[in-house]
């Protein structure tokens, strides 16, 4: 009897995640696993925007994939996947074909524009490692240029993050604590610089509790942000974007760097597959299948899974990924070994911590609230936690975070 | 009897020698002296290729000129000198009127672009700390953007410097050794990258010696530069540069980063000032000042000054500029106690080495040739020769260069 072979799409939390369970749980000779991934390493999605605002080297925000798997069981195939062709049980990849008989899609998101004009082509998202270190980049080389040029541009210093969600906020923590750096690094004056958050939605992090989200808010003021909440970006242009608080007042803010922080959705290569989808996220069945495909698993930001208590999709996030992969490879385990009977996946939500910078955050965990040094040292305990989950601890003395106060 | 008053244009090599030498000879009762300076620093403009390639953090570059004058006899004024009013004897500058009895010009070089066209629009040059940090940022970001684009662009990797004459060759020394650098840093193919220098004269360095320019030829093509020699860079565009080989080789390079280092010529201000200069440089009197105006000096890159032996004129170096300063302080003394006989300049050339990298070089120094490790000590003993002529032993323990072989 020919051995199964599992091709997993994406090295990211849930891929990632699935393959080192999946390598534990299954011998040599019950199933060929392949992993597939555009980079041949796994980036820290969550800490993405400490690379992007330069308070990280984006180096500490990778790792090596083939230094968590274990080569004797997963083959790692370094190539873009393209297209799922579920008929014929196989992905197209950049330079290849990959027949599978099971296949976990865990291909992550790609930024929401919603259809914003020019946000695609003038405005930076922080999605991988690429796109973080050229923000970094653009922020430092408009610091860079603004001395040298005889008319001052103002908006070189002007940096507007559309999106008060987790992301924007994290972001603007670390932008406000490197900005200071910036302008002792090239001769700018700190009242030059603006820092504007621009929010279409009436409040800053929505479903976190208010008393935190007053803080946050506070705290981000205080080093320079000016929110504009309930403002909706219309337009990107080559030199800023307009925004219109209501219907009538619209207003040009001239700026260099935007960066789109305010919302994601799953893998375009989804709905290119023929997945039914929302958003390229796909309603997943309870034990993590796609409808209709008893051979296809999808994990990590391209699932959908509905938040019963409150009837809403959970948002996509690392820890829900990373369980979502422990499961799924229990589930294949059990298809190959010929078992019916599939594990049901419930989300365990132990808590969400919000950075505000490296020295402060907001966050409820195990059900306490908490804000400061001591939600900081929990985001970082957080962040370290996952590397634990996927590497061990090894992988933690290599790339955790040890800056605790 | 009213105090002369004693006005320094520029604290470059020149200006902050005259200054620092005439606190040490003239007495507070004898004369008011006032440095006028665009920037509250000096920096090395003979290291300013190691800043702009990154290989170098530009604060090594520069000191604070209130740290090495002496503020009980040295007024310093941090503002822009636009034109001297030579008839009215005084200065115009961005923010002021300044009057003087005696003036220093020493106002430094600008870049020579020859009439070629575009060259002003889209290359850089390396003429201050602004413009070394720019690019140095430009070329990371150029790395940093590769990676994010999906059709590559190996424009961005190409690196053209034009000129392989003193500055094009030290900067294309650091370059090369930074761009394996840059390579890791952005998971760059280290092949892609192309290093281009282009230079209209039919040889290297002329004026060197022919051995050590072979070496450095050499070194730099182990490196990875292309050289083009005898080919001139007809026009800089948006995408690149169009050179050609006599006259019909036209050939367009695209290059997102071009570098001129082929010539510098005096300040704009000496011109503007009514002076009778060639390229903003003054042929200067035996003893310093401008013919027909015996109350200015002009010392540094705005002097021109005739090599006798071979009847063409020194090029401008720090080296010279500083013997300047110290003759030109003399001068001063003596004019203001009323003495007639002033003291003629003559160069005293005691070596030049041309820098091939942190940890080579090639140069004459006391009659003797020298190349590789050996050179670049002496290099960097030139270096620091500069900080203490101007600073003494505390600057170069500062500021001074002692990553020796």
């Amino acid at each position: 009897m020919k051995k199964p072979k599992i091709v997993i799409l994406g090295a990211g939390y849930g891929g990632l995640m699935t393959a080192v369970r999946l390598q534990k749980l299954v011998g040599v000779n019950e199933a060929d696993i392949v992993l597939v991934n555009k980079n041949d390493y796994h980036y820290e999605t969550t800490w993405l925007h400490e690379a992007s605002a330069g308070t990280l080297h984006h180096d500490r925000v990778r790792y090596d994939i083939r230094d968590v798997i274990d080569r004797n069981k997963v083959e790692f195939i370094q190539d873009t996947a393209i297209e799922v062709k579920i008929e014929e049980k196989k992905v197209i990849t950049e330079n290849n074909e990959i027949n599978y008989d099971y296949l976990v899609v865990a291909l992550g998101a790609e930024p929401e524009t919603f259809g914003i004009k020019g946000l695609k082509e003038h405005a930076f998202s922080i999605v991988n490692v690429n796109a973080a270190r050229q923000i970094r980049e653009h922020i430092d080389y408009n610091f860079a240029t603004y001395n040298t040029e005889e008319e001052k541009k103002e908006e070189r210093l002007t940096f507007v993050v559309g999106g008060a969600g987790f992301t924007g906020i994290e972001f603007l923590g670390e932008l406000t604590n490197r900005i200071p750096e910036l302008c002792r690094e090239y001769d700018v004056d700190y009242k030059k610089v603006r820092v504007i958050c621009v929010e279409a939605a009436p409040m800053v992090l929505p479903g976190f509790d208010p008393e935190l989200v007053n803080y946050a808010v506070a705290q981000l003021e205080k080093k320079g942000v000016e929110f504009m909440i309930g403002t909706a970006i219309k337009e990107a242009t080559e030199d800023g974007i307009v925004v219109a608080k209501g219907e009538d007042e619209v207003q040009h803010i001239k700026a260099n760097t935007v960066v789109w922080a305010a919302g994601v959705r799953g893998s375009s290569i989804i709905e290119n597959s023929g997945f039914e989808a929302m958003r390229g996220r796909v309603k997943v069945e309870p034990d993590l299948r796609a409808p209709g495909h008893d051979n296809v698993f999808i994990v990590g930001d391209c699932s959908l899974i509905i938040n019963e208590e409150i009837n809403r999709p959970y948002p996509p996030t690392a820890q829900i990924a990373m369980q979502q992969g422990e499961v799924c490879a229990r589930n294949l385990a059990a298809l190959i070994r010929g078992k019916a009977d599939l594990e049901t996946f419930t989300p365990d939500i132990k808590g969400t911590v919000c950075s505000l910078g490296e020295d402060d955050a907001i966050g409820v965990a195990f059900g306490k609230k908490m804000y400061g040094g001591k939600a900081s040292f929990m985001k970082k305990m957080v962040d370290n936690r996952a590397l634990y989950m996927i590497g061990g601890p090894s992988l933690v003395l290599k790339k955790g975070k040890f800056n605790i106060l």
